[in-house]
């Protein structure tokens, strides 16, 4: 059968390739053809079919035997994929064991077996992205500690505020990757369930042996049994998607960062570099984001996607039509794009290079008034809060008006020099001794992630 | 000030009183109020401020005092709401304790208070849906039980499969509900913790007293402190958002079936009736299901707003323009319409109007082919599978054929009758008979809901 | 290099395979070499570059000769399509005639060549798309025509209302498709512009030969040239997108109308059966909207997809990361879901089966009363308004309460049968005469249909 | 009736009061009686009802009239606002005139008072919009005119790349308003369409004086009559929320510049300053980016909102329950979003502060290196191209190696030097030398700026 045409151009820029294989044509093939599988194990087991057909029917459940463009093709007769799959498959095992052929798939429905396989597939993605999160926890860990101390402007607005450190802003970025990683502890749960229900949910044609099968499948597959078949109830699977969405706005927050932290003007923090990675043979001073631009694309293009998935989620009795449907490349293309977000995220964090002086020399940018406010405190302390208050604001102005150092204009300043010496107005203004709670934040955020860890 | 012309035309049809007014004006003015006592109270309990403050301070910490839309326009200038309500709120201390004026707000920025006020709203919230929630799933855990074996029509792809029972159906929207409760329970405690960071997130301001000063106004809130600041880390509220969208998702599923059973041409459910609700005068027929409207409004809404919030997670630095006003109104719209949702659902479940008997004539709607697979199985345990299959097949083609009811085909059919006696045709062809773990599925989901109240 | 593993399991069944073909890599590739081929033409035709060197650099610019795998690892590491597929066309020219090598890509930046590519793709897209709408258009004219005085129930909330004709909502959905026939035609001239303008857009590099360059290349490609560049200025793409998300909700509203004609309780309309289509061998009476699922999924697919599009809009400064990104997946994706929404329209609009017969049957479901209101007008001429509604009241409530025909009610009515004999009756309460304009509608839907085609 | 708590605490900051009055309870409630009013008049002028009802009708037709809290409770049982409406409508005029209620409302069915009646509302908010482009277009023309010379650093990717101008940045944000005001003038039509079918489509109730009646109504209101009513084809109302849509989108890009060029290291444009803006006492360099959070929000919302009004399109039927309701809040929300990113586009373009100074500062942070291409092109006439790229690569290297200024290492160059005179490598490296077409851009957009308005 004809192939399609590919379409994969940017599949190793946006996602990572192990995820991809989960989800590629012949991962969802292998998935559905697993419960084939596990199900005639699970009959045989119960006594529904005879063991001697476990065999044939498992030597056929390989996805390499089928052609997927026929397939694709039987598809869009047939509106599903698992009635075509199970058709070729009937053939297969036909061909060298006629009476096999005959204990395939009883008493399951299409849904059953897509969205059984589906879950299949999800069980692997979710180990890639556990895996992935606690690598990047790590890394965020380690570089949260080197930094602690590293002083750099507070940004609010996009304007310079008091300082923080380099630790503490990656703290941040931590703070969320942890979370996400107790979220899919937590759901794991809920999502890794067995699908069953056959026709319209019931089981009925598996007569009194309906439940030791579903339970024998269940466990055949290393999966909960639920409390009842879920063809029309997708918030497990919604779920999931969301949790992944919180992790690509997370990564997108880790880009937007790094991007504005290597802008040419501030110049304080870069993606490792790379031979010919974002670079310009005429312009040698340019390294672009080329990392953080895929964070900062999943993060624009999950939250779309998750709502194509919240929309679909009111469908009808007990199969959909269209809504399932949506569904069915749009839960995958979440999970590649999370995947390949992480993938860089990885990169990016694993061996950022900081220039601190760089650092040090744009937290100077307003000329001591991003310092003012320390200077305040402790003056308040010496001659009352209203007053010191009121005599900073003049200075800060006068420091502004005159474009010069507010440290020169603190230092003639006679109310001034009168309580604080020159060695302690050079003290106070130095960011170090500003950072407050920073400190404690980069050990608080590494110590959750420990414990997660643990 | 001039009040800003209203709008709340449809708040009554599509919210819940309640959930508005944590999220009206009032709401808001008051849990950034509130937020400031509690400062007044922690840094008097640290000694950070005279307790001779404290009084003053919370005094004027009633919203009633103050002009909304006075507020608002001042917000306009400022860029958010904190900065001009603590102008304000100093200036009514200061006109009766111009000393404790002085003690207002130290060391918190805008966002604290927003945030932190914020939390407290959405505490509210979060009680109010898990007393629906709890309240609906009691509701449909009775209503499951009613009707757990009152046959329909199983119905895939919107036609007529194998039979199910309304109770089956009604379990499926119950599991629904007890997982989403079950998810609101976990992620309590990342969603219920204190914001409190300063100017850019340090605490620099408050020097030692910071981290006392800030387990004090946790306490004093009853929230957790958190690891560290969460400024533009926001991972925290899209979470409770899309548990949010998963219940509205839920609900609309609940809403699209009502309506589908509504039909004039099924007529087996109904929303129950109230005087002029959804009415007619010329049309007397007419039962417009005028709450499944809200139902599935809310989830045609909610996925929108949801893609909303996770666009906005990539905050710049430590305090981002425009994505995190993108939220201010977004997460309190999810809450209200939410809030709707629910109100609705608990009216529709609560007084079901069922109409058993339409249903099982529906069920005959196919003239018995929908129960073929009933026979086909029995059969085959006589004659074997594949002669059975075929059979039925032939026996099934002719009926539609003939436009004849199964039944009498398969009684005129000899091959048939030499294994089925009348009797046991009637049996087969009965629904009530091929309802397989519908009962099992009802129990489960109810033992379910109840594991969870308990 | 090693083929990334294809996914493209559901692409016959969601997508049209031409559409598809434009959008895949070999498409994506061609379409820039174009562009580049097209530059060397413009630039000799000006005197830029050596007549000699245009034709080794057409001659390399032929898809076939690259390896899309290899490009799509270098595009991970350059972060754009454009460079790496430079440097491997320069070197494939350079094998041949080392002093063309030296002419290629002068004074273009990478964004030039991929979205002046992706015009050219766009170019086809709306060609397949107009196309098939004409058709669309075609078809649904020749039904709204054929059906013109087909009476079947109007629904309003899913319940049943006065009658309507299938021509009617025939017509309904051929308004649809003529409107964003129009809105093609008018933004035609907006998306089909050419992109150029060098590193930051001024081409500067190309210092006076810019214009004339930029005008010959403009006719090279048969483009508009825009009034400057817009690397950042998203509108145009954004604005096709949202006229495709338009025609994919017209759709997707066909779709919905169909499947709920399809339900078993209706039976009213159905997609053209084919073999082995939406089938089910133990459910002969079975008929899935396999083509209608299509629809519906690409109706709520497209709108997530949209959102990013207009998500990623505020694009910063002269060049975006990660904004621009999110687009490149993402409307070509839109493209290909609605081609194949567009495929599956022609197929079911062009073959609809429709059971007229049972429509007169379903009509009558609510024994009469839809069509009391046609007997209430022609009673107010006679007795007065309020008289006539009240009667009309009276006897709706009787034959709703003794489950009676209204027909039957009226017959025995003396009020009404004093103003109307039985014929008279019969004949106002024959849906066929109580159509009002649903005629004209179909008249002037075909009428505009017809003057956007002339 | 007890009046629902307000909620518009952020309204001044996001919408503009005009639009919001459109769009209030007032301008909802006023809007439908205006429809009842104009259809009294269609009704007389035709002669179905008598003129001497008209008078009592439209004095009535008075939003003041009517209780606002009372009318939402209603809705919540009617399901929409019409027939509580036309109830208290009829109850106002029948205190009266009792001849004169029995004339309302005639063969309109609800929806078609709340369709045309959204139209009317439509075209004001339409002709604010119109007014606040035409202004913005102006104002942008204007601005791009005065810095049609001003050099500042391009950027790509946030890097700095070669120079463009102020003057053109602003074209750019000009050119996206031109196009959307061509959008609006061709969606007109489409829009402007008077809604009426009565209660299934096809004004049967109206009998022979349907299409008259329809005529002269469309003629009161100034409407036009579209090919048939579109009760259930939404695609005119959600084509201009698109447009809408690309406003925002297009208004977040000027945001988001803006919000760049203003950050500490920047420090090139500023939105205008104002008493209290964005400001803060203890940091008095701060300015924070106000209006450009009010841009940047609405492009991050609106984009939800949009896909929710797309996911709304495949409405059922005759008429929509669920669908329908989710417009009628979320259409109104994007035109007010709209009105408050122009109210604060307009603030912003008309007095945006600007530091060419400044600008060239950091034109030369890379220390020449953005200029490379210049020297390199001219070199080229001299020694070829190959020999000057080479050359000035060496040289570009060499300076970063050195930290040192490009034209210092190029002006050491013996290769360079002897082509090249000290003068000319001046002229070479002034930034105002190489803007290529900067100019061009900016009349060309004016141009069309001013053929639109003419």
């Amino acid at each position: 059968m004809n192939q399609r045409p590919g379409n994969q151009l940017f599949d190793a820029y946006f996602t990572a390739r192990d995820m991809r294989e989960v989800f590629c044509d012949q991962g969802r093939v292998q998935a559905m053809l697993d419960v084939e599988a596990a199900l005639a194990r699970a009959q045989a087991r119960v006594g529904l079919i005879p063991h001697t057909a476990v065999a044939p029917i498992e030597a056929a459940c390989q996805a390499g035997f089928y052609d997927f463009a026929a397939l694709g093709e039987a598809i869009a007769t047939a509106g599903n994929s698992a009635i075509p799959l199970v058709k070729a498959l009937g053939k297969h095992i036909a061909a060298s064991d006629a009476e096999a052929e005959r204990y395939v798939h009883l008493g399951a429905t299409s849904q059953d077996v897509m969205d059984t396989g589906l879950v299949l597939q999800l069980r692997q993605a979710l180990g890639l992205i556990e895996r992935d999160l606690a690598q990047l926890g790590e890394t965020l860990a380690t570089q949260a500690l080197r930094y602690v101390a590293t002083p750099l402007a507070g940004r609010t607005w996009l304007q310079h505020a008091t300082p923080v450190t380099l630790g503490m802003k990656i703290a941040g970025w931590l703070g969320a990757v942890s979370r996400s990683r107790q979220r899919l502890k937590e759901l794991k749960p809920r999502l890794l369930v067995l699908q069953f229900g056959g026709a319209s949910g019931t089981l009925a044609a598996l007569g009194d042996q309906a439940m030791p099968i579903a339970e024998a499948l269940a466990g055949e597959l290393q999966l909960t049994l639920p409390e009842q078949p879920w063809h029309t109830q997708r918030d497990r699977l919604v779920e999931f998607g969301s949790v992944l969405g919180l992790i690509a706005g997370s990564l997108g927050k880790l880009g937007r960062d790094i991007s504005l932290l290597m802008q040419t003007e501030a110049g304080e923090v870069f993606e490792p570099a790379a031979p010919g990675k974002g670079g310009s043979s005429t312009m040698p001073h340019k390294r672009n984001p080329v990392g953080a631009a895929v964070l900062i694309g999943a993060a624009t293009r999950v939250p779309g996607l998750l709502s194509t998935l919240f929309s679909a989620m009111p469908q009808e009795h007990e199969r959909s039509l269209g809504l399932w449907h949506a569904e069915w490349e749009t839960l995958p293309e979440i999970c590649c794009l999370v995947s390949g977000s992480l993938k860089q995220a990885l990169l990016v964090a694993d061996a950022l290079e900081v220039d601190a002086e760089r650092m040090a020399r744009n937290l100077d940018l307003t000329q001591g008034l991003v310092l003012a406010e320390a200077v305040s405190i402790v003056l308040a302390q010496r001659v009352g809060r209203d007053t010191a208050h009121h005599l900073l604001e003049q200075c800060c102005k006068r420091a502004v008006a005159q474009q010069r150092h507010l440290r020169a204009v603190l230092g003639e300043e006679p109310q001034v020099t009168a309580q604080l010496s020159a060695a302690e107005l050079d003290r106070l203004m130095d960011p170090a001794n500003y950072l407050g709670q920073a400190h404690t934040w980069v050990e608080r955020a590494v110590a959750e992630h420990s414990a997660l860890t643990a």
